[in-house]
């Protein structure tokens, strides 16, 4: 049997975009089920002391090169968007609102939104159009709120200090570029 | 014609460790040839303001679990060492004092002495016995240290933030965990 794979999302993050497209046919060629944990990274980026990648101009630069390669090596729409980085509170709140079943469709849809066709996500316009008004409405929900701090501090104490990252079991994987290193875990018995 | 692949290396950084024990394979699967490249992985944080990954606490336990996940996917021997982190200076003048020739034979010597032997690399004493005598004494000439502070000036010039850091013609590439794009860069056509 396969073991679980846990997968912290937030949609302001590129790499975490990519892995979004991947996760699908991993699971597919595992038999792996695939749990979809929104949580907030600037949560995390404050807990930890973490910066941005791109905080750095040498690194923001090599950045935008590399995500490119990446989307040409996967086959994947990539356009870097004019509203970056933005502010995912209010997304990744309505995200959270979602049922389980709803949330990976949800959580590319909006990834697509952003990170291919450049709508912003911090625009509660658009979260409405691509997540429903009410899973925008919901967004206000104090215990919406409550749940995604809490995922977001979980996985700190997890270990978390950047986006996307993965757990099998207490292995933590960090990055688009650990996925093969989450297949392989996710294949092994626990 | 597979394209030439320039690779900047820094015996104190441990993914560097790892790509070295890569490159060979991955030129003889090419026919590329590989230049390598001391420079001063110091010199670069510095000039660009980045920091070692390690500096985070969340990210340096997490980067320990990784680097072992790494040395067993290669297959290769891996220890951290006690010394860590290490001031790489002497060494990679003593290193940038050899011939091209020598360079990846003593380069790899150096990194197992570090990465798998624990020896430290800022230790003169240690020098001498990995790299030889007249390599510990040409590291106080002026003019090594003159071309070890230009390849990493050249390395930061061109983008550079990190190490290792690699070069097919104008593109670059960083870590360990990109050397498949560096493999199809080498194969592509200028």
């Amino acid at each position: 049997m396969p073991q679980d794979i846990e997968f912290y999302v937030d949609v302001a993050s590129p790499y975490t975009y990519l892995a979004t497209t991947q996760v699908a046919s991993l699971a597919e060629r595992t038999g792996a089920a695939v749990r979809w944990r929104p949580f907030l990274l600037g949560g995390v980026f404050k807990a930890t002391g973490n910066t941005p990648p791109a905080t750095l101009p040498a690194r923001a630069r090599y950045m935008l090169q590399d995500l490119y390669r990446w989307a040409a090596d996967y086959g994947v729409p990539f356009n870097f968007p004019a509203a970056f980085p933005v502010n995912s509170l209010t997304a990744m709140r309505a995200l959270t609102s979602l049922d389980a079943d709803a949330l990976p469709q949800a959580t590319a849809r909006m990834m697509t939104a952003y990170w291919v066709e450049g709508r912003d996500p911090s625009d509660p316009a658009v979260i409405a159009d691509v997540l429903g008004a009410d899973a925008l409405a919901a967004a206000a929900d104090p215990a919406v709120k409550a749940a995604l701090r809490a995922h977001t501090d979980r996985a700190i104490e997890r270990g978390a200090f950047g986006a996307p990252t993965f757990f099998v079991g207490d292995q933590m994987f960090f990055g688009n570029d650990r996925l093969h290193f989450v297949e392989a875990a996710a294949r092994r018995e626990p």
